[in-house]
Protein backbone atom coordinates (compact mmCIF):
# COMPACT_ATOMS: atom_id res chain seq x y z
CA UNK A 1 0.00 0.00 0.00
CA UNK A 2 2.06 3.05 -1.22
CA UNK A 3 0.23 5.52 0.95
CA UNK A 4 1.51 3.49 3.62
CA UNK A 5 5.07 2.88 2.62
CA UNK A 6 5.21 6.67 1.79
CA UNK A 7 4.22 7.33 5.45
CA UNK A 8 6.41 4.86 6.94
CA UNK A 9 9.36 6.37 4.96
CA UNK A 10 8.64 9.64 6.31
CA UNK A 11 7.50 9.48 10.00
CA UNK A 12 8.82 5.92 10.88
CA UNK A 13 11.79 5.84 12.86
CA UNK A 14 14.15 2.65 13.18
CA UNK A 15 15.89 1.83 16.18
CA UNK A 16 18.09 -0.80 17.35
CA UNK A 17 17.49 -4.38 17.76
CA UNK A 18 15.13 -4.01 14.72
CA UNK A 19 12.29 -1.58 16.24
CA UNK A 20 10.64 0.39 13.90
CA UNK A 21 8.31 3.61 15.97
CA UNK A 22 5.61 4.30 14.10
CA UNK A 23 4.09 5.64 17.55
CA UNK A 24 3.45 9.39 15.66
CA UNK A 25 0.53 7.90 13.55
CA UNK A 26 -0.35 4.08 14.61
CA UNK A 27 0.26 3.65 17.78
CA UNK A 28 0.75 6.28 20.27
CA UNK A 29 -0.91 9.30 18.13
CA UNK A 30 -3.24 8.25 15.51
CA UNK A 31 -3.94 9.39 12.04
CA UNK A 32 -7.66 8.24 11.77
CA UNK A 33 -7.63 9.43 8.24
CA UNK A 34 -4.84 6.76 6.92
CA UNK A 35 -6.46 4.29 9.45
CA UNK A 36 -9.72 4.61 7.37
CA UNK A 37 -7.51 4.23 3.96
CA UNK A 38 -5.91 1.01 5.90
CA UNK A 39 -9.89 0.26 6.79
CA UNK A 40 -10.51 0.44 2.69
CA UNK A 41 -8.13 -1.58 1.95
CA UNK A 42 -8.77 -4.45 3.88
CA UNK A 43 -12.42 -4.70 2.97
CA UNK A 44 -10.89 -4.63 -0.75
CA UNK A 45 -8.17 -7.64 -0.51
CA UNK A 46 -10.85 -9.47 2.43
CA UNK A 47 -13.92 -8.32 0.20
CA UNK A 48 -14.17 -12.44 -1.34
CA UNK A 49 -14.67 -13.22 2.27
CA UNK A 50 -17.42 -13.33 4.75
CA UNK A 51 -16.28 -11.42 7.86
CA UNK A 52 -18.70 -11.53 11.24
CA UNK A 53 -16.39 -10.04 13.41
CA UNK A 54 -12.53 -8.75 13.80
CA UNK A 55 -11.06 -9.43 16.43
CA UNK A 56 -7.78 -7.86 17.65
CA UNK A 57 -5.73 -7.24 20.99
CA UNK A 58 -5.27 -4.30 23.01
CA UNK A 59 -4.10 -1.73 23.07
CA UNK A 60 -2.30 -0.64 19.62
CA UNK A 61 -5.03 -2.81 17.60
CA UNK A 62 -7.72 -1.11 18.79
CA UNK A 63 -8.10 2.07 17.14
CA UNK A 64 -7.04 -0.18 13.96
CA UNK A 65 -9.77 -2.88 14.35
CA UNK A 66 -12.28 -0.12 15.12
CA UNK A 67 -12.10 1.89 11.63
CA UNK A 68 -11.36 -1.04 10.01
CA UNK A 69 -15.08 -2.25 11.04
CA UNK A 70 -16.61 0.02 9.47
CA UNK A 71 -15.81 -1.28 6.30
CA UNK A 72 -17.45 -4.66 7.14
CA UNK A 73 -20.31 -3.54 9.18
CA UNK A 74 -19.33 -6.02 11.91
CA UNK A 75 -18.32 -5.28 15.28
CA UNK A 76 -14.89 -5.80 16.93
CA UNK A 77 -13.58 -7.91 19.60
CA UNK A 78 -10.57 -7.00 21.16
CA UNK A 79 -8.56 -9.70 23.88
CA UNK A 80 -7.55 -8.39 27.00
CA UNK A 81 -4.32 -8.83 28.88
CA UNK A 82 -5.29 -9.69 32.11
CA UNK A 83 -3.25 -9.56 35.35
CA UNK A 84 -4.28 -12.95 36.30
CA UNK A 85 -6.60 -15.42 34.56
CA UNK A 86 -9.70 -16.03 36.53
CA UNK A 87 -10.75 -19.70 35.68
CA UNK A 88 -14.13 -19.49 35.93
CA UNK A 89 -14.60 -21.24 32.39
CA UNK A 90 -16.27 -17.71 31.39
CA UNK A 91 -13.35 -17.02 29.37
CA UNK A 92 -10.85 -18.08 26.64
CA UNK A 93 -7.45 -18.06 27.45
CA UNK A 94 -3.76 -18.15 25.80
CA UNK A 95 -0.45 -16.60 26.87
CA UNK A 96 1.29 -14.74 24.46
CA UNK A 97 4.86 -13.33 24.45
CA UNK A 98 5.61 -9.97 23.51
CA UNK A 99 8.66 -8.49 21.55
CA UNK A 100 8.31 -5.43 22.94
CA UNK A 101 7.97 -5.72 26.89
CA UNK A 102 10.33 -8.96 26.64
CA UNK A 103 7.21 -10.40 28.98
CA UNK A 104 4.44 -12.65 28.98
CA UNK A 105 0.78 -11.69 28.91
CA UNK A 106 -2.09 -13.97 29.87
CA UNK A 107 -4.85 -12.99 27.21
CA UNK A 108 -8.56 -13.92 27.46
CA UNK A 109 -11.83 -13.58 25.01
CA UNK A 110 -14.98 -13.79 27.13
CA UNK A 111 -17.06 -17.09 25.45
CA UNK A 112 -20.28 -14.56 24.83
CA UNK A 113 -18.62 -12.78 22.27
CA UNK A 114 -16.81 -15.44 20.50
CA UNK A 115 -18.87 -18.61 18.57
CA UNK A 116 -18.77 -21.23 16.07
CA UNK A 117 -20.87 -19.09 13.81
CA UNK A 118 -18.36 -16.26 13.93
CA UNK A 119 -16.03 -15.28 10.96
CA UNK A 120 -13.06 -14.14 12.07
CA UNK A 121 -10.56 -11.32 10.82
CA UNK A 122 -7.79 -10.87 13.17
CA UNK A 123 -6.21 -7.28 12.52
CA UNK A 124 -3.25 -5.81 14.41
CA UNK A 125 -0.47 -3.64 13.67
CA UNK A 126 2.69 -5.65 13.70
CA UNK A 127 3.79 -8.87 12.82
CA UNK A 128 6.93 -10.17 13.93
CA UNK A 129 7.57 -13.46 15.55
CA UNK A 130 4.03 -13.88 15.28
CA UNK A 131 3.22 -14.64 19.01
CA UNK A 132 0.24 -11.97 19.39
CA UNK A 133 -1.27 -13.72 16.23
CA UNK A 134 -0.63 -17.04 16.85
CA UNK A 135 -2.33 -16.18 20.51
CA UNK A 136 -5.42 -14.95 19.07
CA UNK A 137 -5.51 -18.28 16.58
CA UNK A 138 -5.57 -20.39 19.80
CA UNK A 139 -8.68 -18.40 20.94
CA UNK A 140 -10.19 -18.47 18.05
CA UNK A 141 -9.70 -22.92 17.80
CA UNK A 142 -10.59 -22.63 21.37
CA UNK A 143 -14.08 -20.65 20.35
CA UNK A 144 -15.11 -22.98 17.19
CA UNK A 145 -15.26 -19.51 15.41
CA UNK A 146 -13.47 -19.92 11.85
CA UNK A 147 -10.06 -17.58 10.72
CA UNK A 148 -10.64 -16.34 7.72
CA UNK A 149 -7.45 -14.13 7.30
CA UNK A 150 -4.90 -12.01 8.97
CA UNK A 151 -4.81 -8.18 8.27
CA UNK A 152 -1.83 -6.83 9.45
CA UNK A 153 -0.10 -3.51 9.08
CA UNK A 154 3.59 -3.48 8.71
CA UNK A 155 4.84 -7.06 8.81
CA UNK A 156 8.83 -7.36 9.43
CA UNK A 157 9.77 -9.57 6.83
CA UNK A 158 12.74 -11.08 8.19
CA UNK A 159 11.32 -12.36 11.03
CA UNK A 160 9.42 -15.85 11.27
CA UNK A 161 5.82 -14.65 12.20
CA UNK A 162 4.69 -14.55 8.61
CA UNK A 163 6.21 -17.55 6.91
CA UNK A 164 5.00 -19.77 10.01
CA UNK A 165 1.83 -18.65 9.69
CA UNK A 166 1.48 -18.90 5.65
CA UNK A 167 2.84 -22.57 5.73
CA UNK A 168 0.65 -23.54 7.99
CA UNK A 169 -1.96 -22.05 4.94
CA UNK A 170 -3.02 -19.12 6.82
CA UNK A 171 -4.41 -15.96 4.83
CA UNK A 172 -1.73 -13.21 5.56
CA UNK A 173 -2.33 -10.03 4.36
CA UNK A 174 0.17 -7.33 5.03
CA UNK A 175 -0.14 -3.56 3.71
CA UNK A 176 3.16 -3.10 4.07
CA UNK A 177 6.29 -5.73 4.44
CA UNK A 178 9.82 -4.40 5.50
CA UNK A 179 12.47 -6.82 4.26
CA UNK A 180 15.44 -4.67 5.67
CA UNK A 181 16.29 -1.78 8.43
CA UNK A 182 18.98 -0.45 9.22
CA UNK A 183 18.99 2.01 12.67
CA UNK A 184 22.16 3.37 11.56
CA UNK A 185 21.41 5.00 8.11
CA UNK A 186 17.67 4.78 9.07
CA UNK A 187 17.89 3.12 5.56
CA UNK A 188 14.06 0.50 5.22
CA UNK A 189 13.63 -1.58 2.15
CA UNK A 190 10.23 -3.06 1.51
CA UNK A 191 9.28 -6.52 0.02
CA UNK B 1 -28.91 10.54 24.50
CA UNK B 2 -31.84 7.84 24.33
CA UNK B 3 -30.49 5.53 21.94
CA UNK B 4 -27.62 4.92 24.66
CA UNK B 5 -29.74 5.05 27.72
CA UNK B 6 -31.83 2.39 25.57
CA UNK B 7 -29.05 0.11 25.06
CA UNK B 8 -27.72 0.26 28.71
CA UNK B 9 -31.12 -0.80 29.96
CA UNK B 10 -30.89 -3.55 27.47
CA UNK B 11 -27.19 -4.86 27.51
CA UNK B 12 -25.82 -3.47 30.62
CA UNK B 13 -25.76 -5.74 33.43
CA UNK B 14 -25.57 -4.06 37.29
CA UNK B 15 -23.16 -6.59 39.23
CA UNK B 16 -22.90 -5.99 43.08
CA UNK B 17 -20.40 -3.15 44.32
CA UNK B 18 -21.57 -0.34 42.50
CA UNK B 19 -20.18 -2.19 39.14
CA UNK B 20 -21.78 -2.07 35.70
CA UNK B 21 -20.56 -4.32 32.84
CA UNK B 22 -21.08 -2.73 29.53
CA UNK B 23 -18.68 -5.25 28.21
CA UNK B 24 -21.25 -6.85 24.98
CA UNK B 25 -21.20 -3.31 23.43
CA UNK B 26 -18.22 -0.53 24.61
CA UNK B 27 -15.23 -2.44 26.56
CA UNK B 28 -14.64 -6.02 25.12
CA UNK B 29 -17.09 -6.35 22.12
CA UNK B 30 -17.70 -3.03 20.59
CA UNK B 31 -20.60 -1.79 18.58
CA UNK B 32 -19.04 0.35 16.03
CA UNK B 33 -22.28 1.58 15.05
CA UNK B 34 -23.08 3.06 18.28
CA UNK B 35 -19.81 4.80 18.63
CA UNK B 36 -20.66 6.49 15.40
CA UNK B 37 -24.31 7.86 16.97
CA UNK B 38 -22.29 8.81 19.99
CA UNK B 39 -18.96 10.48 17.84
CA UNK B 40 -21.59 12.62 16.28
CA UNK B 41 -22.78 13.58 19.63
CA UNK B 42 -20.22 14.63 20.97
CA UNK B 43 -19.20 16.76 17.93
CA UNK B 44 -22.79 18.32 18.42
CA UNK B 45 -22.47 19.08 21.99
CA UNK B 46 -19.18 20.35 21.68
CA UNK B 47 -19.26 22.12 17.79
CA UNK B 48 -18.90 25.28 19.64
CA UNK B 49 -14.79 25.09 20.93
CA UNK B 50 -12.29 24.46 18.74
CA UNK B 51 -10.80 20.85 19.06
CA UNK B 52 -7.10 20.30 17.95
CA UNK B 53 -6.48 16.61 19.37
CA UNK B 54 -8.87 13.78 21.17
CA UNK B 55 -6.99 12.18 24.17
CA UNK B 56 -7.62 9.32 26.04
CA UNK B 57 -6.52 6.28 28.04
CA UNK B 58 -6.00 2.57 27.29
CA UNK B 59 -7.49 0.33 26.55
CA UNK B 60 -11.20 1.23 26.55
CA UNK B 61 -11.03 4.42 25.71
CA UNK B 62 -9.15 4.18 22.60
CA UNK B 63 -12.22 2.67 20.03
CA UNK B 64 -14.58 5.49 21.61
CA UNK B 65 -11.78 8.36 20.51
CA UNK B 66 -10.83 6.90 17.11
CA UNK B 67 -14.83 6.89 15.83
CA UNK B 68 -15.20 10.24 17.82
CA UNK B 69 -12.07 11.84 16.68
CA UNK B 70 -13.68 11.02 12.97
CA UNK B 71 -16.17 13.51 13.48
CA UNK B 72 -13.64 16.28 14.91
CA UNK B 73 -11.08 15.34 12.12
CA UNK B 74 -8.58 15.46 14.33
CA UNK B 75 -5.54 13.06 15.61
CA UNK B 76 -6.37 10.81 18.72
CA UNK B 77 -3.31 10.25 21.56
CA UNK B 78 -3.83 7.87 24.06
CA UNK B 79 -1.96 7.99 27.31
CA UNK B 80 -0.14 4.33 27.65
CA UNK B 81 -0.04 2.87 31.10
CA UNK B 82 3.44 2.12 31.88
CA UNK B 83 5.10 -0.95 33.48
CA UNK B 84 7.43 1.70 34.94
CA UNK B 85 8.14 5.43 34.18
CA UNK B 86 11.62 5.85 32.61
CA UNK B 87 12.56 8.94 33.41
CA UNK B 88 14.49 10.59 30.36
CA UNK B 89 12.42 14.05 29.59
CA UNK B 90 10.65 12.53 27.06
CA UNK B 91 7.06 11.92 28.34
CA UNK B 92 4.47 13.36 30.33
CA UNK B 93 3.49 11.39 33.57
CA UNK B 94 1.00 10.47 36.16
CA UNK B 95 -0.32 8.06 38.39
CA UNK B 96 -4.08 6.58 37.92
CA UNK B 97 -5.26 4.77 40.56
CA UNK B 98 -7.94 1.92 38.75
CA UNK B 99 -11.63 1.62 40.43
CA UNK B 100 -11.76 -1.36 38.29
CA UNK B 101 -8.31 -3.24 38.97
CA UNK B 102 -7.94 -1.61 42.67
CA UNK B 103 -4.06 -0.89 41.60
CA UNK B 104 -2.09 2.32 41.01
CA UNK B 105 -0.76 2.45 37.18
CA UNK B 106 2.15 5.10 35.46
CA UNK B 107 0.09 6.84 32.75
CA UNK B 108 2.31 8.40 30.09
CA UNK B 109 1.99 10.04 27.10
CA UNK B 110 5.23 11.19 24.75
CA UNK B 111 5.96 15.03 24.88
CA UNK B 112 5.95 14.60 21.30
CA UNK B 113 2.20 14.79 20.57
CA UNK B 114 0.73 17.31 22.90
CA UNK B 115 2.10 20.83 23.12
CA UNK B 116 0.89 24.14 23.99
CA UNK B 117 -0.74 24.73 20.51
CA UNK B 118 -3.15 22.10 21.07
CA UNK B 119 -6.99 22.10 22.28
CA UNK B 120 -8.30 18.97 23.73
CA UNK B 121 -11.18 17.08 23.83
CA UNK B 122 -10.69 14.46 26.21
CA UNK B 123 -13.26 11.26 26.45
CA UNK B 124 -13.69 8.15 28.23
CA UNK B 125 -16.33 5.19 28.67
CA UNK B 126 -16.93 5.77 32.64
CA UNK B 127 -16.61 8.33 34.83
CA UNK B 128 -16.73 7.18 38.53
CA UNK B 129 -14.48 8.50 41.00
CA UNK B 130 -12.87 10.45 38.35
CA UNK B 131 -9.29 9.36 38.63
CA UNK B 132 -8.63 8.75 35.07
CA UNK B 133 -9.64 12.16 33.82
CA UNK B 134 -7.98 13.49 36.35
CA UNK B 135 -5.00 11.83 35.61
CA UNK B 136 -5.04 13.22 32.03
CA UNK B 137 -6.23 16.68 32.97
CA UNK B 138 -2.57 16.72 35.06
CA UNK B 139 -0.58 15.27 31.68
CA UNK B 140 -2.86 18.53 29.62
CA UNK B 141 -1.68 20.95 32.48
CA UNK B 142 1.94 19.95 32.41
CA UNK B 143 2.32 20.02 28.31
CA UNK B 144 0.82 23.35 28.44
CA UNK B 145 -2.33 22.55 26.16
CA UNK B 146 -5.94 23.65 26.76
CA UNK B 147 -8.38 21.59 27.72
CA UNK B 148 -11.84 22.04 26.19
CA UNK B 149 -13.84 19.60 27.50
CA UNK B 150 -14.08 16.46 28.79
CA UNK B 151 -16.80 13.85 26.88
CA UNK B 152 -17.97 10.56 29.03
CA UNK B 153 -19.95 7.94 27.64
CA UNK B 154 -21.47 7.04 30.95
CA UNK B 155 -20.90 8.92 34.08
CA UNK B 156 -21.82 7.01 37.88
CA UNK B 157 -23.68 9.85 39.14
CA UNK B 158 -23.89 8.67 42.25
CA UNK B 159 -19.87 9.20 42.59
CA UNK B 160 -17.94 11.94 42.97
CA UNK B 161 -15.91 12.44 39.96
CA UNK B 162 -18.04 14.49 38.15
CA UNK B 163 -19.21 17.01 40.95
CA UNK B 164 -15.45 17.38 41.94
CA UNK B 165 -14.96 18.19 38.16
CA UNK B 166 -17.70 19.95 36.96
CA UNK B 167 -16.92 21.97 40.88
CA UNK B 168 -13.02 23.15 39.47
CA UNK B 169 -15.20 24.80 36.15
CA UNK B 170 -14.33 22.07 33.62
CA UNK B 171 -17.04 21.33 31.22
CA UNK B 172 -17.76 17.25 31.54
CA UNK B 173 -20.31 16.35 29.32
CA UNK B 174 -21.80 13.06 29.74
CA UNK B 175 -24.81 11.40 27.38
CA UNK B 176 -25.75 8.94 30.12
CA UNK B 177 -25.87 9.81 34.20
CA UNK B 178 -26.89 6.71 36.24
CA UNK B 179 -27.79 8.13 39.19
CA UNK B 180 -28.32 4.94 40.97
CA UNK B 181 -28.87 1.24 40.35
CA UNK B 182 -29.47 -2.11 42.25
CA UNK B 183 -27.86 -5.08 41.46
CA UNK B 184 -30.41 -7.30 43.31
CA UNK B 185 -33.28 -5.84 40.56
CA UNK B 186 -30.73 -4.66 37.99
CA UNK B 187 -32.75 -1.28 37.74
CA UNK B 188 -30.82 1.45 36.66
CA UNK B 189 -32.05 5.36 37.19
CA UNK B 190 -30.90 7.70 34.86
CA UNK B 191 -30.81 11.56 35.72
Amino acid sequence: MELLHERIRKDGIVKAGNVLKVDSFLNHQIDVKLLNEIGKEFKRIFSDVEITKILTIEASGIAIAAIVAQYFDVPVVFAKKAQSVNIDGSTYSTKIESFTHKRIYDVIVSKKYLSPEDKILVVDDFLANGCAVNGLIDIIKESGATLQGVGIIIEKGFQEGGKHLRGRGIRVESLAIIDSMNDETGELVFR
